[in-house]
Formats: C-alpha cells, structure tokens, sequence
C-alpha cells in the first residue's frame, strides 16, 4: 500500500493486533483513538514488537481520519453509530472504510455468541448509512481472532477473511491488505450486503471458543483456486 | 450406528447425497419420500452406485419415520412445515430428528443466496415446535455440498460439520453419523439456538458458488483437537 491505514479504534484488541501484523509487514499505520495519549502507547507497543523501524504512530480518531484515506474501523457496536456521526466531518470523501464491526449482543449486556437485529441488515450496512457520500465501505476482519492477530508474530493466522462491499475497487484494496498479513486468504464475498451472515460468523465463533476454548477462525473450502487471493502466487 | 437411518425427502440432492454417502459407509438407510416408486428409484441408484450389498430401501415418508427412530430431514424449507405437521402421529417418541433445512428466500421466489427470517429464529428451531415431545432435534449438515455429495466417492467431503442441539445425546449421535463420511469432521456447536447462524452459512456458500463457480464449503481453525471429532483417531 501506498498510503497509510489508519485504524479508528485502534487501542482494542482487534484494531492493535490489525495495525501489528500490518506495521510488521511494512505497511504504514495510524492508530486512531479518543485518546492521543493512549493511541501513541499503542504504537510504542507496537514499535517495540516489530522493531524500530516499524512506520506506526498515534492520532486521536478524527486527526487519524483527516490524515489518511484509508480507514479501519475496529470498535464496539455499542459506540459505532456515535463515533461515525462524531467522525463524519473529518472523514475525506473518497475514501474507503473498512469495517470489522459485530452487532455482539455483548453490547447491550447479552451473550457475545448472539447477534443484535441491525435496522439495515449488518453493522457494516449501518456504516454505509452514516458516512459521508462518496465513501466506500467494505465489511472485512470480523472473524479474525484478536488474540491469534495479537498472539506470536511467528504464528501466522489460519483464517479466510471475506470481503464484502459495493464498490469493486474498494474490495480489491481491502483484499491487498488482508494478503498482506501472512497466510491469510482473502475472498470477494460480493456486496456488503452480505455482511450480515458474515457477521453473524464472529458471534458463531466466540460461542465455539468459549465451548471448546480455542481461537477459532474459518476457512471456506471447494472454491477454485482464483478465487482465493494470497500475497504469494499459488 | 446398529439403527437405520431414514432420510426424509430423500430423494432430493441434499437427501440423496447424504444417503449415498451413509450407504457406502454400509450404514443401514432409508430413503424417504413422497411417492414410494421414487424413494424406490434413489435407493436402485444408491445401489448401482455403492454396490449390490448396500443396505438400502425407499419408503413413503410417514412409512419410513414409523420404521426408524433415526431421522434425517433434508426437504426444502417451504415444504418443512407442512411435512412435519403431516407426519408428526408418525414419528416415534424418542426419536432423534437431523435437521438440515435451510431457509432460503428462494424458498418464496427470492434469492438462494438470502434467507427468510423465520419466527423461531431457525429452521430447526421451527421444527423443534412442531414435533411430538420427547422427540430431540439436531441441526447439522446444512452446509455440506449436495453437489460433492453426490459426486465421484473417492473424492472425499472437505467440509466441517457444526452439530447444534438441547440434547447433548442427540448431538452425540448426530456427530458419528458426519463422521462417517470421509474427511468430514463434527463440531459439537452447542445449543439449538445457534442453527440460525449455521443456516445462515448454507446461503453465503452459495452466493460464493454462484460468484467464483465453486462447491463451497467450511472449516473452522483454530479449536484444540480434542473439538474436532473425526473418524480414525488423529
């Protein structure tokens, strides 16, 4: 990628290990957070991880937004619509906004194995609501564990991440920087629409580890070999 | 299994697929249908296929729910309901009921790629009303490809098999049935309640094959071993 990644929300466990494994493999990252202080923690974490010359720093959300066009949302349903009405002056148009978002039913004091009915379809389908025209959203990350992205760095992650959106170029973007991160595949799930199954997957997931205590993560199988992208040719 | 396993609606891909695979495996089937001449038709497939001494007959359905305590559900989710309401003097108290309907919205004309909501919350939450008490329903087997299934037997099954049921003997039993199937493996997904989001994989998997030509399937990464029942000891 050429441009930075900033990720909004990126003191949580899912946006921290995203913004790892992205600044381990090159990329430069923007953690975003209401806090500067906090979001520069992270990124000293994050440099000390991956080395010194990691290109990662930190930003409160909305500077994090005005700085890059490519954006990674990683917060709790229960703050998502307030952040992104917050946000929606400093996010540029044209930019893409990748959401990993799960209507957990966490975030009104439920079971994190449900879900929460979303008026528009999918968490993600809210987002594409509350945006500024002119901005993409693409659903992508849920179900990849926060623990395995944030786990050793030698570990690489077994787990497909489907991508959904409207807008071709934006899922073309977002699959680039779901290769970057090794041993993950990345798969055109078609519109964002169908994120609300894909959605759904996470809270399967947290159920399945909580049962049999685990990180789990999916694969889909008996797909041809195209429609599968990785960073290294087959 | 020392029981026979009934398969109702039968003679449908997802039906005849499964029965074709528990018939090589040399369990006892029953195929299940509508019109006896059909289910009779299967069965003489199953047969040619799998060899002389395959164990396996067709019944009508009300025939085949009174001759097994074993029943597999595998009829499209428009006919679910009435199906069951028709055969439910005939299926036995204490019976295990496999459930594997997915509802489509191609069930009321719409896409096989979308689902309906369903009041109960799943298919197999519905047909768990409509049964007669003490009869246990297991969701499982949705996300199985019809297509391989029925295809080449040596080519083996690459899909997990997540077993969602109240009844944790009922799970059990619905587990060494996927089992039997090559390389297919079982999960046990906890309660009931969670078909809703396996039900709702069936529909991503086919908008997947739909759009990268495929016969999807999935597997879940990332659970110690011990999650994972598979046949021969790993």
């Amino acid at each position: 990628m050429s441009r930075a990644i900033a990720v909004i929300g990126g003191t949580g466990p899912a946006g921290t290990g995203l913004a790892l494994r992205w600044a381990r493999a090159g990329e430069t990252v923007i953690i975003g957070s209401r806090d500067s202080a906090r979001a520069d923690q992270t990124a000293n974490m994050i440099r000390q991880r991956v080395g010194a010359n990691a290109r990662v720093s930190g930003m409160e959300n909305s500077a994090a937004c005005v700085a890059s066009d490519l954006l990674m949302l990683t917060v709790p349903f229960e703050g998502q619509a307030a952040l992104l009405k917050q946000l929606k002056p400093s996010i540029r148009a044209g930019s893409i906004l990748i959401d990993a978002t799960v209507p957990l039913a966490a975030s009104v004091g439920g079971r994190a194995s449900r879900t929460l009915g979303v008026w528009q379809g999918s968490a993600a389908q809210q987002t594409a609501e509350l945006v500024p025209k002119g901005v993409s959203v693409v659903a992508a990350f849920q179900n990849v564990s926060a623990d395995v992205l944030n786990g050793d760095l030698k570990e690489d992650v077994d787990c497909d991440v489907i991508v959904c959106s409207d807008d071709p170029n934006a899922t073309q973007t977002a699959m680039e920087l779901a290769v970057k991160i090794p041993r993950i595949r990345a798969i055109d799930g078609g519109k964002l629409e169908n994120a609300r199954i894909i959605e759904q997957i996470t809270a399967l997931l947290i159920g399945l580890n909580i049962r049999h205590k685990g990180h789990g993560g999916i694969r889909i199988t008996g797909l041809p070999d195209a429609a599968y992208k990785t960073l290294a040719p087959q």
